[in-house]
């Protein structure tokens, strides 16, 4: 069966069990591997390391896409395995070695990776784990449902590791656009101008000399995890389409609106599930995550393409997707997180940027990332790469977390990923403030009045007031500025409320 | 002699007075005017437009390209005709009536704010008010020493008034290179690939009919107020040269380096300096404005080719480069600022940006803008647009102010203007912190041990131990983190060592 998926015959002796393979991985070498948004991971290779690390203790520096999944972040952390791990990661148990400083967690902007690579400012990877449906007659790689930092991984290791995953509908063949930069100073531009041009090639071009195993597996990508669409994600959603329908009315957007890119998880996704039933149409998308909304939605007629670097689904979805790939493939493309998240394109296109926030305060500045400023959750992602460049930066969250113990707009952000200048909108359930053109002081009174939840709005209006009693372009009280995280730290709550 | 200079001769009965041409700006007009980094403004017309407001009070909201020379900010301040003020500002007086909430101002980055207007997310100029060397025979206006935010404020602007300086030399003419992007969604590619190149046209092209008046000037620019090199400049420019150095020898960048971008001010120019002696050969600029150090490198033999949008120089320099401007035109492009400082050609081109932090905390964000986290200094200007898309993104200041009574590092930085992301290398007259790969708490490390000035190290040590202890992946004590912050507000010390 697999013969199949190997067209080039003399990479056949090359096959071998995933303990062999992951012999060749020593201890304090660099390796890159597959996955994205917990698709199209290698799968069988670093569990067999975790395994052999359980016996013999080693240590990796892993790169990879994203996030990975069936549990491997977290059996690779058990084993001890990780010295350092870059750029993403979404694993509780990973997350907790990390706070405790075990795990150095380099948290990067999705589509600079590989460009620190390719200037030599970060350690090439040594070798490279790269998850395939199959190797092309000329020794090059078929990606599966991802293809993040896969093609660079590989261009740049000095060996490679290929796990042909049988589970994978072999169609994908052809989903994948691999387009890679040339070098500085002679770098040209990239030469995309619509959501669906093809720019590259459909496989990972490298010489099969590079392969040095190739793993045989049948295991399928975890199934994502986000939730249902509830009563507060649905009013997000409406104010969002509220407030598209304002901007078309102003013609400030046509009916197609602009490419749409949505973070990964809950909100974001039923967000763009909250288009299905809006008026506006022949929409695309050009994202980093391809969720069960995008199917939804092209298969409710609204989506005309996606191009995106993963495709992360349901159990709902996942069988009815892959097992019917010809219906969505003319609509689809896979591409490189450099190129699927790369400022030139995101802001040549015009992206609707709409990502998830931790937190935001009354200025605008918006924490991904850090609970109390100190403890990492998952990481910046492909945000910063969106909202910098994007036509429309949205961040999107509920208003209040842990039954009302923590509001999400606060005096102060604990942590900073998107500063001020590069937030346009921000929603919660309660309403949608409309940043674009306001000075701080401005901002500070559309987003207590639009977004806070009803529990917080007078504790920060009264913060607002106070700070702007003592002046300042950015009115704060230092002494109070961060005593809501405090409150929560040493109390559970921010405020007595 | 001015009908030289305006060779449209259809043109000719548009000249008027400076107080005749004002007085087609109305009260709640939005009005864009030439000028950046106090470089090229209109002079004449605002000026009239704050004498007429003393008497006759009225209010505008005034776009730029950046800072204002010949204390015009300050005019229409102390006239009250400021509402609202975008994207930057140096002044004195304006910043006081911006930290008051006198004037709403909108702090951006400085390649944006055309694209806001592009895509009518601003309000479009009513009037543009642009100095000019001269208008050609199309009726397209030639800019002078600055083009900025110019060419696309006329084109967007219904009516047009144009300040002919006979004060500048007529053989500007040729020096800038006008682009403009095209129009979503069928925007193509800046086809920028090499700083020389040549993309664009001249002059502004407009119909000469939205030209409404014509305004004849004589008054130069206002000279640089950069400070020459002291000990702690020569300091911070010879650990970036050694810097290089190794850059170099590690096979990361050739003798040329990369294109060079540096911030405006004392410090960024003094570093420029630096390179007169340094082995270095070839070398370019892609910057926003060129300084003395520019022409002095050129002098030396040094600097090959200089784009910028600007040019500002010292009463020293400035009678020998514009009296002699033959000698560098070949050597020097003008571009608008939205192309100066484009994150597509900042990423394609390799830029190594060096702009100057008002403060960084030991993880590595910085602070550009805001005292105590208040008030606003001058603005976040370009350093956003290279340093997010930099090769190399280097922020450079001097270990501790005030003689002393603040530490230029601290714990927690007041506001944020570039984050943790974005920052590679931190320099002080102490030393160099390189912190690329480097996880939180290996920042923390290499800031405290190579840049923080020695009465404040074992401080910050301390401060960092004590975090760690807590855990986190960026470990902090909320309690204390803006405390240096407040002893400051308090005392006027930091700390009180």
């Amino acid at each position: 069966m697999y013969r199949d998926r190997i067209r080039l015959p003399s990479l056949l002796d090359k096959v071998m069990s995933a303990s062999e393979a992951a012999a060749l991985i020593q201890d304090g070498m660099t390796v890159g591997m597959s996955g994205f948004t917990r698709a199209g991971e290698a799968k069988a290779v670093p569990h067999a390391l975790a395994e052999r690390a359980k016996v013999t203790p080693l240590k990796i520096s892993l790169m990879t896409g994203a996030s990975l999944g069936n549990d491997l972040d977290k059996q690779l952390t058990e084993a001890g395995v990780l010295s350092r791990r870059m750029p993403f990661q979404v694993d509780s148990t990973l997350r907790k070695a990390i706070n405790a400083g075990e795990v150095m967690f380099i948290d990067q902007h999705l589509s600079e990776t590989v460009e620190q690579l390719r200037n030599q400012q970060l350690k090439l990877p040594d070798i490279a784990v790269i998850e395939a449906v199959a190797i092309t007659e000329q020794g090059h790689i078929v990606p599966t449902t991802s293809v993040g930092n896969s093609a660079s991984f590989a261009i740049f290791a000095k060996h490679v590791i290929v796990e042909i995953n049988m589970a994978h509908n072999p169609n994908l063949e052809g989903l994948h656009d691999i387009y890679i930069p040339t070098y500085r100073p002679t770098r040209t531009p990239i030469p995309l101008v619509k959501v669906d041009d093809r720019i590259g090639s459909t496989a990972i071009p490298i010489p099969p000399e590079k392969i040095v195993a190739i793993v045989i597996t049948n295991q399928s990508d975890s199934p994502s995890t986000v939730l249902p669409p509830d009563i507060d994600t649905q009013a997000i959603a409406d104010h969002l389409i509220g407030f598209f329908k304002q901007e078309v009315d102003a013609g400030r957007m046509t009916n197609k609106l602009g490419p749409l890119q949505a973070g990964i998880g809950t909100i974001a996704n039923s967000v763009m599930c909250g288009l299905i039933d809006s008026p506006f149409e022949d929409l695309t998308m050009y994202s980093e995550v391809l969720q069960d909304s995008t199917f939804d939605l092209i298969d409710a007629g609204k989506l005309s393409f996606a191009s995106g670097s993963s495709i992360t689904l349901s159990s709902r979805r996942n069988a009815d997707v892959f097992g019917n790939l010809e219906r969505y493939k003319d609509k689809l493309v896979l591409r490189p997180q450099e190129i699927s998240n790369h400022p030139e394109v995101v802001r040549r296109l015009g992206i609707i940027g709409i990502n998830t926030a931790l937190e935001f305060d009354i200025y605008g500045n918006v924490n991904s990332t850090h609970v109390c400023g100190t403890r990492m959750m998952n990481g910046i992602g492909g945000s910063g790469d969106f909202a910098r460049n994007a036509h429309l930066a949205i961040f999107v969250t509920k208003s209040i977390a842990k039954g009302g113990a923590i509001s999400s707009v606060v005096p102060m952000v604990s942590h900073v990923d998107h500063t001020e200048h590069d937030v346009d909108i921000l929603v919660t359930e309660v309403g949608l403030a409309d940043l674009r053109g306001l000075a701080p002081r401005e901002r500070a009174r559309v987003i207590i009045d639009n977004c806070v939840h009803p529990d917080y709005r007078q504790a920060l209006n009264d913060y607002f007031c106070a700070a702007c009693a003592l002046g300042g372009h950015t009115p704060h009280i230092l002494r109070d500025a961060l005593s809501w995280h405090m409150n929560l730290e040493e109390t559970g709550k921010m405020l007595a409320v």
